[in-house]
């Protein structure tokens, strides 16, 4: 595999749609996004189901695939997901402190207090540790967020021992000049196979962004089967980079991704009708009109 | 301006919609594309209207705008060109022959027997010349079209005054290293000023495309607005790169296009609800939203 993808359907995808999946399609959905060769899927999150009710059966899906990775919040997030016997761990915080108080109540200082002990509970427990960097391009509260701040962020973690970093473009306003600023000052803090790239698709400007990220040498991308993450018609609620797109981009032009592009659409069939849902992703459309 | 963009919305994404689309809905689209910023437009095609029906108010539609420009097929279409005081005038033909021969019943070499007078007419009357290169990069009969043929195409046209060549692709399968391989080819045998990129979105790999083109240097590009030509959920049937992702991509890194994003938007809002459609573009979707 030339790059990576971390499938984020599961837990991004689905986690801010109010109509509950019942367990068997979300078991059956992450069943067969595994036999289309996704490899790194995040599944669920381990947070409170009266804030987030689609995720009130992440334990119950975590169980049944073990090598999948799931967020965690708090110490009690924690201890769930140290019960479910996840070796994949990921916490979140975001550049901009107004998006950290309006989601966690927490600034991004008071964040790392929480994560302190977590992070060494999960080195303990020898899993692998990704943080979630959010509004690395823009902040829908506070609008553009240089570079600098986001280094800065970054620079603040490092004494942790962190696996991965994946920087999103939270509301999907990034065009591919700031991901050049972004990508090549990060390059200079962190080792690059440590670097994720998470490009939301609100402007359709997400596959662009991801091309560029791997001009200059980024090999980690989060996105989700049939761009799941939000109603594409709802302004302002549009969903990760669809996954059948950067595969396509990929696999055109020789870059191994290791997913089967029919598998993957076949994978999306069933929960897209399930939530009476037209797939963001063209790719995804015309494969499914070949079927 | 840095880069032009030629709205091809009122002919090439008009011209597949079986709904006939009323003259003054018609002036009212072009007259607010003008108004947001749009100079180069091509709005109507001196086609049988037994064909295509949609353009058969061209005559009239390009008598009211005589800064555009109109698709000439045949000698017939000229003389009605001619009586309509434009001065750019399109000819269309393929690279692929198979493509040619179900199109226009005629084979590359056949259309240049039928524009060879049509250009020299095109001279006298001292208009702007554009021909478009139809499958450079896929034939939906051939698959794949080689760089080479495409070269080799050209080449046969040197000989005539040509003011622009416009490289479609057709079907929208093309990825960037494909661009790279066919724009660094083609800017051995052609001034750069004179070529210009027609991708269309059918794998939403338009963007990414033409922001390939855009780093080789080409500064001219086809688009349509709303991303109309085909309903963007009929497998298959998907539009042209639309403007205004375009305009945003470009706007958002400091490249000028002369365009103004809302006014383009306001432009599509009638001619999208008369035909009950959902814009294919996600910035115009998500302007029109906040509108």
């Amino acid at each position: 595999m030339d790059i990576k993808i971390v499938e984020v359907g599961p837990r991004d995808g689905l986690q801010n749609i109010s109509t509950f999946i019942p367990f068997d399609l979300k078991v059956s959905f992450v069943e067969k996004l595994l036999r289309a060769g996704l490899k790194d899927l995040e599944v669920g999150a381990f947070v409170s189901p009266k804030w987030v009710p689609q995720m009130r059966d992440s334990l119950e899906i975590c169980k049944k695939f073990k090598g999948t990775m799931a967020l965690v919040p708090n110490q009690r997030g924690m201890d769930q997901y140290l019960e479910s016997g996840l070796k994949n761990v990921a916490f979140f915080t975001a550049v901009s402190d107004t998006f950290n108080v309006k989601n966690t109540n927490k600034t991004f200082l008071q964040s790392l207090e929480t994560y302190k002990p977590l992070i060494g509970q999960a080195n303990l427990d020898k899993s692998k540790i990704r943080m979630y960097i959010s509004t690395a391009f823009y902040c829908p509260f506070d609008g553009r967020i240089s570079s600098k701040k986001v280094f800065e962020t970054v620079e603040k973690l490092l004494e942790f021992e962190i696996d991965e970093f994946s920087f999103g473009d939270t509301i999907g306003r990034a065009t591919p000049n700031e991901v050049v600023e972004l990508v090549k000052g990060l390059e200079k803090i962190l080792p690059i196979e440590k670097i994720n790239m998470h490009f939301h698709d609100t402007y359709g400007m997400a596959l662009c962004n991801a091309a560029k990220a791997i001009e200059l040498g980024i090999k980690s991308f989060d996105t989700s089967a049939s761009g799941l993450g939000g109603c594409p018609y709802a302004p302002g609620a549009s969903g990760n980079l669809a996954t059948e797109d950067l595969v396509y981009f990929c696999e055109n032009q020789g870059i191994d991704t290791g997913v089967n592009l029919d598998l993957l659409v076949e994978a999306t069939l069933r929960i897209d009708a399930f939530l009476s849902r037209i797939s963001s992703s063209k790719v995804n459309q015309l494969i499914r009109g070949q079927v």
